[in-house]
């Protein structure tokens, strides 16, 4: 099979991990008889000391320079790779973003990959393992760019959807995604297979197995991932199509949380158009990241907006809008500063009625009170009090019965 | 002007350092008004610490894998300088060998240059100035590939002959070119003006200043090379064309030297064609470095050949020669493991007869034995014992009287 192989920084973190990723490779190319795309990332913390060095230069550095000093770490590592390798007679070789030909965009840090070319790569596939340098392009003015932390996950994908690889397999230092943080729920139960939509809520949700954009490249190309352990053996879990809403669909599929959030209130706005972007406009012009949006029905043509910031946000996103306060003609600003979020998501909930009213009664059972509501087609989210939080997964866990929900299939 | 300035680790050795260079550069740019391409080493260190890495994971290290690796030293470098002119306002971009279009060989650890794209360089160049890593290429297989140690001074000269700059300035921590080691003669006199032809026999003799294949470079492309220091001001020493014998031309410029030499001596060979050949071959080999060959007239059909080894293959040259001395059928192998050879340079010598003798007597008056001589157009050198060297060197500067040779053109 045609397979593309990703291995993370703490799998290559130093000589003996290489040495035996080499050996896991090799059997895979010489015993089972796959062509392999290996993508690998920076050492650990190889990324981070990148990053201090620039920044001893000039905190703010030129980002197309800081981006080709950041590209130096996967560099290293696929070559190292590369050698361990050819030691133990299985032909490989190292191929970065240029000899490939992997083109992105021009915004560098953060580049979003535009084409690969696939001739040279597949060739070379022929006869040897190709070792690529994850979380990198090349611009359309030739330089090189980095695709943003994480980036090599999306690197991944990117070959695999170019090249139809059969699997994307992401090896990483967990052995799969769980029904919710198994640290919280001792019965969190492995998913054997999950599909892209429910992945991608899981990602957004601070699940941090995969970064976002890839789960939403595979989603757009159809690239199968496994995510599986990079040195315990184990099928992992497989991330792919919906087969449709057959019983075997549990209706909840995992539980999802972020912690250190805050919420804020914006009371008795004009409910008019444009009055809730101009409050937005305001924290993105301050690079304040805003999550979870609800805004009520109005009453009498005033309304009531509300949303999340990150936790340490939250002191200057107050403070920034009490001295707009007039001009938005607002009657009050108020927040929570230790606020989580908890979802339920499942790709069964769309044809499921009474999901959410599960959901509620279970935390209004513990008295948990619930300060504002999303959904999305497959997932429903609630803010709660922080201190509430480890308490309602395990209450959303047990009340979605995900302690059985992997047994049929695994 | 169109310069390549070029400098080297130890210029670039720290970040102060790399800021210092920045400046200069900067000023270079915006008040004398030059177009610059900067080519950078590895800073001090680096390329030792890569090296290492690479022998960690296996002793002998696929060579294409140990090139890619190697070559991040020089990119890291490129873009630190980067950011250091563009933080103080002076437009700067790095590149590598594959933006430009660097071709070499296939000749991974040690390959030679074959052609060099300048239509993307000069248009860069009109607006920024280029930072470019030294020591390294792409291959016709489209690898990384380096130059060998001290290759960053060969790409400078292939680049300024790329774009026909004015000259090649390669900045580095001495601040010119000597009469001979200030070391040994205090009153060594800086050279302000060499010739291509003396400075390879200078280079070649182990002045370390430059790599000797930049100076055959630069000769076969015409390229005007000043060595200058990284830090204090002055003029350092241009290495130009011949010309002509005027009377300004000294009939020695300088006077090299190498340590560490062993001399071997064949007796009564068989002076008939290849026998020569056969025992250089039998070094060969073995990878034993062979400098200085002497070989005499032939008397009744025998003939004595002495040549030089390093002092570290002095032992295995002797071993390897007696168990093959009834198939060489000499009468005698002998040697000596401390031998120093001393050369006089100079394009003077040309149209000077007399030369040598000066050089002879001079050594004889303190009773120094010449154990062999050799000699090229524009250069003598003797073997002697090494305990003389200091000695000889000084004589030889008095004899020539190199201590006034600059007076008239500095």
């Amino acid at each position: 099979m045609l397979l593309v192989q990703k291995f993370g920084g703490t799998s290559l973190g130093n000589l003996e991990r290489i040495d035996n990723i080499a050996k896991k490779i090799k059997k895979n190319v010489q015993e089972d008889g796959h062509q392999i795309i290996v993508v690998v990332s920076a050492m650990a913390n190889k990324t981070d000391q990148l990053h201090d060095l620039c920044l001893s230069i000039d905190q703010t550095p030129n980002i197309m320079e800081y981006d080709a000093i950041l590209a130096t770490g996967e560099q290293i590592t696929a070559s190292l790779l590369a050698i361990a390798l050819n030691k133990i007679n299985c032909h490989a070789r190292s191929a970065n973003a240029f000899q490939i030909g992997i083109e992105t965009n021009n915004a560098y840090g953060k580049a979003r990959i535009r084409s690969i070319k696939t001739n040279q790569l597949l060739e070379w596939l022929k006869t040897q393992v190709v070792i690529v340098t994850g979380f990198q392009g090349v611009s359309l003015e030739n330089k090189i760019t980095t695709l943003g932390r994480g980036g090599s996950d999306t690197s991944a994908v990117a070959l695999a959807a170019a090249i139809q690889a059969h699997e994307c397999q992401i090896y990483t230092d967990v052995d799969g995604v769980y029904t919710t943080d198994p640290n919280i729920v001792t019965d969190a139960q492995k998913i054997t297979r999950i599909t892209f939509e429910e992945m991608l809520e899981m990602s957004s949700q601070g699940s941090k197995v995969l970064q976002t954009r890839s789960v939403e490249f595979a989603t757009k190309y159809g690239v199968q991932i496994r995510v599986s352990h990079a040195v315990h053996r184990g099928i992992g879990t497989l991330i792919t199509f919906d087969e449709g809403s057959g019983l075997e669909n549990p209706v909840v599929s995992a539980i999802s949380f972020s912690r250190h959030e805050a919420r804020i209130t914006v009371r008795k706005i004009h409910d008019k158009p444009g009055i809730a972007a101009k409050i937005l406009q305001i924290l993105a012009k301050k690079a304040i990241e805003v999550d979870m949006i609800v805004q009520s029905v109005s009453q009498q043509d005033f309304t009531d907006l509300t949303f999340t910031v990150p936790e340490n946000s939250y002191n200057q996103t107050i403070t920034l809008l009490n001295t707009m306060q007039t001009q938005l003609k607002t009657a009050a600003i108020e927040g929570d500063h230790k606020i989580a979020k908890i979802s339920i998501i499942g790709i069964g909930m769309r044809s499921h009625a009474g999901v959410a009213a599960t959901m509620f009664e279970a935390l209004a059972l513990k008295n948990i009170n619930i300060q504002a509501i999303t959904t999305s087609e497959i997932k429903v989210s609630v803010l709660i009090e922080d201190k509430y939080l480890e308490l309602a997964i395990r209450l959303l866990h047990a009340a979605f019965k995900l302690e059985n929900s992997q047994n049929n299939i695994q």
